[in-house]
């Protein structure tokens, strides 16, 4: 782990990463020595930083960094995080204050190949997403509602769950982002008012008008999902994951265009 | 600075603090070597950690470090972390996780006596905050609502600002409670969808019962506040704080019971 370019996994207490969760993150696919779709996470990196006024790390010394930490890695997930730091009294944040950089490799998630042959499982969280337009789509490091959502189910054939915001529309999983079909038609929700906007979710939005696919992004309710044609999921690490069953009704794979699920796997590989 | 009772500031970066703001706090007055409220601050660190299903840390070992920070502090904040320390794979929290424990003294906040005589300046924050019934009154590490709302403005002549919900619902100060006079009742906004409940609003709320003066826990809205007859904000470091002046009208003092204030500074004081 390196940490504002020194090798040291641990922080001080008073950075405001801890104090206020005052920062953002980025997960990243490593395959085969390879930062997947780097370009992408960096440019939400910063305009996260952005967002929320904290001096973005300089491009060059943080792909150089994560360069060192993945270039002999197979398969490893690179987690990027980037705090306020130290300073600032209360919650005023100070115009001083120095960024905390933390990078490392994490495991990568060996997940079974028939979740994307046959689907996942998804159930629906009573746990909610707050409305917060100044935090929306932001990677940022506020996650508890994730937490709370997560730990409502501890069955391991579970794989997702669903949260809606607090208006009761469906935004996303705890730790994904979500596309229905309908005739033919991928919706995904807006995440005007909260959620994160995945970089997976970018590159399926740009690829579908690539490929010639329709999608919408739309405001999406629960009956909208009961009544689709077919679910699938995404995020950086699993690509474009269908789903399979969620809250006991079963979805057929069908409708997920092959062309798109072909486009995002090159995408991962570098192929394209 | 004392984490996990051993003399340290650092901590893990993979502390789920850090990663989630996967933690709460509790900010404690400190007057002549004497931690103010100790015993609702506990209760209410302990109530969280429930809620966010965090192993509390053991009262007597807390309260032995608590002290022996602070003993010869004449005037300080002490603060407490508590996160769900390191572990689990993604948001899903492990069960196995050992809590980190963060406790450590900050300088006491020197604010002019003059806030108390005439009042202080309140504005209207753009920032909201977000709806979540599962995270409502807890005092957790998820606080980028407040960092950025504090960031609004630089002005050291505005003391604090107001925020709403996503509903327009008047909930709080980015770092205290609010309270309302109208004829004679004190009124403070219904903290059930969002807000920290604060420890000196507990306080305030039995003192009134105890004096016999009006309090209402109810719904605000920003008419509310705009015909109210007086303002006052509160926390465990100001107590009691007059606003004299929000978003351009003045308000008066006289409505203010002087026997609540007299009373409450009577507890921060330990003479009650």
């Amino acid at each position: 782990m390196l940490i504002n370019g020194e090798q040291t996994d641990q922080l001080s207490a008073l950075d405001r990463g801890i104090q206020y969760g005052d920062g953002l993150f980025e997960t990243i696919a490593v395959i085969d020595g390879r930062l997947c779709l780097w370009e992408r996470h960096l440019q939400r990196l910063q305009s996260g930083c952005k967002r929320l006024g904290i001096t973005a790390p300089e491009p060059a010394g943080l792909l150089a960094e994560a360069s060192a930490l993945t270039r002999h890695c197979q398969r490893a997930v690179l987690k990027i995080v980037v705090t306020r730091g130290i300073g600032g009294r209360g919650y005023h944040p100070s115009k001083d204050a120095q960024p905390s950089r933390v990078i490392y490799c994490a495991p990568w998630p060996e997940y079974p190949a028939e979740y994307w042959e046959k689907g996942i499982s998804m159930r629906l969280c009573s746990t909610g997403l707050g409305i917060n337009p100044a935090l929306a789509q932001i990677k940022h490091l506020n996650r508890l509602e994730q937490v709370l959502a997560r730990a409502e189910w501890s069955d391991p054939a579970i794989f997702e769950g669903l949260m809606l915001d607090s208006d009761g529309h469906v935004i996303e999983g705890t730790m994904s982002n979500l596309f229905l079909i309908k005739k033919g038609v991928i919706i995904t929700p807006d995440l005007k008012h909260c959620g994160v906007a995945g970089i997976m979710r970018g590159v399926i939005i740009e690829l579908a008008a690539t490929l010639n696919i329709p999608l919408v992004i739309e405001d999406v309710s629960l009956d909208d999902v009961k009544s689709a044609d077919a679910i699938f999921i995404s995020n950086s690490l699993i690509g474009i994951l269908p789903v399979r069953i969620f809250s006991g009704q079963h979805y057929s794979l069908e409708p997920i265009p092959s062309a798109l699920i072909q486009a995002v796997n090159r995408q991962m590989s570098g192929h394209d």
